[in-house]
């Protein structure tokens, strides 16, 4: 007898970070660099029973936490994020208007429902190359086909971007292309931000393909780290602020990963007509976000607890990452070229060309060994048979690993990397 | 130039339900028995409370509230779900093993996530006749097709089942058929319970049919009703108990109605191998519920309260449907037919045959007239071409009006149905 499941249900393949977690459980003394979790001393614990005894005080604030609210999320968490991003942007005040807002179980459903709203099974996304790895998984999973843009330090190479454009308008794909989605600040795998500039022109190169394609070709700004930066005058503003953006950039924020990852709320900042199919399809998802934690964040805005909470971890991750800068500079070879961010979770460290740190390379083997773990680059690349995926590359995170295991893990890797260099 | 949309994205339609809460929402004096809500004065405000205040009273327990945990769900989460399922159904130990449990965003993700792993486009799904309305908004959305089977008082017609089968055998649609789809307890919109016989009876006659289909026919026993009921000896085993369920029963369970709509989790207990495709494509969706809402409920069973919690809302909505009993009893027609829940929010009237109370109906016209909103049966009824849908039925909740506004709302929708009877 066969097996019932769907094409997407045998599809779907187990995440490549499972096997990752798997592999840490088992060796209850490794260190591992390689988790995208937060950092655990930091998180809101105090905060978040001082907001919850305040809600759930009387059952005037108390109930509407306890009860179903609507699938677009709060009304006033819906105006506090505006705010909050109009606050982080400036730029022209409908930028960020709350009705185009829409609150999701984190970033992470966002990008989900967003595919399901736009993309068939076939249908072709441009990624940055390294990208997101679990954006990848739900592409692989959903039948749909990636072709990666090489990432630079400050965002995307332009000139390839224009290039794939054009080769996908002569082969007559372009009718299948639906989005470029970036990771624009301290990406995730390389910690690169997206200079304004580079969104601009990326923005204009996907308007001038589409009468080519047919339809809109969106541009998702996945915003997941961007409060997590180290300098506060360092932001850059987000593409919604850009001429020509209210029609065709879809902005994935989070409250998650500044706040607590435990507190499962992001959202959308989407144009119409993807906002309504988004919108419906959560309907059908779940109704709605729990209202326990939109009530949460909603007083942790409104309260400046929310503030108080993303510059203490921003302090604390700032100094992590200046562990991590430290001891790379003492323990790894200089052949190793290091991409450093101004933010978010990851340092990305580069080995020379034809050296693999891959997941059956002896490196890694050999990491693993001296208990140390790490996310080989080769796992944040497309399946795109443009290119060869690069294996000499490494994912470092600071993020949950304590200073003390930062530099000894480092420490570790970097004896390990000697031998292979 | 075209729009953008997936083909799924185009095809969602708006939920029915949003339609009547706007309606609800531009009449502030309209009493509504149409939304499932639950009771807002029985929520526990002060439990949640409490609870939350020990969790987040030290580091060691608050911060695995307030971090990422596994997509699975919390281990505890599960144990405990584990022995709770044992302890309402009794039946064979590996049953409700911890393994096969999967800890979701309430249980109406877990029925997406089902479709999603079961399910192509054009695939057959078959649902009592009426049911769940949100279930047939997921399959209008995913392009699936469904059948009704009629749904007696005490569960699906069987020999209807019997003949649809061999229907769909003859004209050689079986293999498009991946499951059953049930909702046990309390059932919405009727109030029906099914018995353990039907059960049984079901699950023997989709077996029957598996060789012709090719592949596994799943039974999906919805039971999100299942603990709201009024008298505590009158519980039914699930499915799971049955001999050879094991491999083709998926339980969808949800702590959300029973202990607080705003604190969204839910469970699912899957065979092999939906289990893991459904693991698979959660992880895509949100890598996992919320830590806060599972650390939670999990201090909520532990601890006995969520027992304390549930039994004060049964006896409340105990309460309020000898209300709403006692109110249809003395101010409905005689010629209306009544189906009396013995738990969960709702009760069911049939209206005789030929007379409207659908969505353009004098009668739904009029009630509204006279400010009062009920769901008309007619939604809860599968596009199935081999029958028309009944519009003569009316769902009527007891479970979010007040007293007051039962006894009068449902005074005012008998006034105006003598008026059409």
């Amino acid at each position: 007898m066969n097996i019932a499941l769907s094409a997407l249900g045998r599809r779907t393949a187990p995440p490549p970070i499972s096997w990752l977690m798997q592999t840490a459980l088992a060796r209850p003394k490794l260190i591992s660099l390689a988790a995208g979790f937060t950092d655990n001393e930091t998180l809101p614990v105090g905060f978040s029973r001082q907001l919850l005894n305040e809600i759930l005080r009387t059952p005037k604030t108390g109930r509407p936490a306890l009860q179903y609210g609507t699938t677009t999320g709060d009304e006033k968490l819906r105006q506090l994020t505006a705010a909050h991003l109009q606050k982080l942007d400036g730029g022209p005040d409908r930028a960020h208007a709350p009705e185009r807002i829409l609150i999701t179980g984190g970033s992470q459903q966002l990008l989900y429902l967003t595919l399901e709203a736009l993309c068939d099974e076939g249908d072709l996304v441009l990624v940055e190359d390294p990208t997101y790895f679990v954006f990848l998984s739900i592409l692989q999973s959903r039948g749909l086909r990636a072709r990666g843009v090489k990432l630079e330090r400050d965002g995307i190479d332009l000139a390839q971007l224009e290039k794939i454009l054009t080769q996908l308008k002569q082969s007559g794909q372009l009718r299948r292309l639906k989005a470029l989605y970036l990771v624009t600040y301290f990406q995730n795998p390389t910690g690169a931000t997206t200079t304004l500039a580079k969104k601009r022109a990326a923005l204009t190169l996907l308007k001038k393909f589409e009468r080519a394609a047919g339809h809109p070709i969106y541009l998702i700004e996945d915003a997941a780290y961007r409060e997590l930066r180290f300098d506060h005058d360092a932001d850059v503003p987000t593409a919604l602020t850009l001429p020509g953006a209210r029609d065709r950039v879809i902005y994935a924020g989070t409250y998650s990963k500044p706040f607590a990852t435990g507190v499962r709320v992001g959202f959308g900042l989407l144009p119409e007509p993807v906002y309504t199919a988004v919108l419906r399809i959560k309907g059908n998802h779940d109704f709605g976000t729990a209202s326990l934690l939109q009530q949460l964040l909603t007083r942790a805005l409104a309260t400046g607890t929310y503030d108080r909470q993303v510059a203490k971890a921003r302090k604390n991750y700032a100094r992590k990452a200046a562990v991590m800068r430290r001891a790379l500079a003492e323990h790894f070879p200089a052949a190793v070229e290091i991409w450093e961010a101004g933010g978010g979770l990851y340092f990305w460290a580069r080995l020379p060309k034809g050296i693999s740190a891959g997941v059956n390379s002896k490196i890694f083997q050999a990491a693993l060994k001296h208990n140390v773990l790490y996310v080989p680059g080769e796992l944040c690349y497309a399946d795109d048979s443009a290119r060869r995926k690069p294996a000499n590359e490494l994912r470092l995170s600071f993020g949950n690993a304590s200073v003390e295991n930062i530099r000894t893990g480092i420490r570790r890797l970097g004896a390990v990397l000697k031998k292979f260099l």
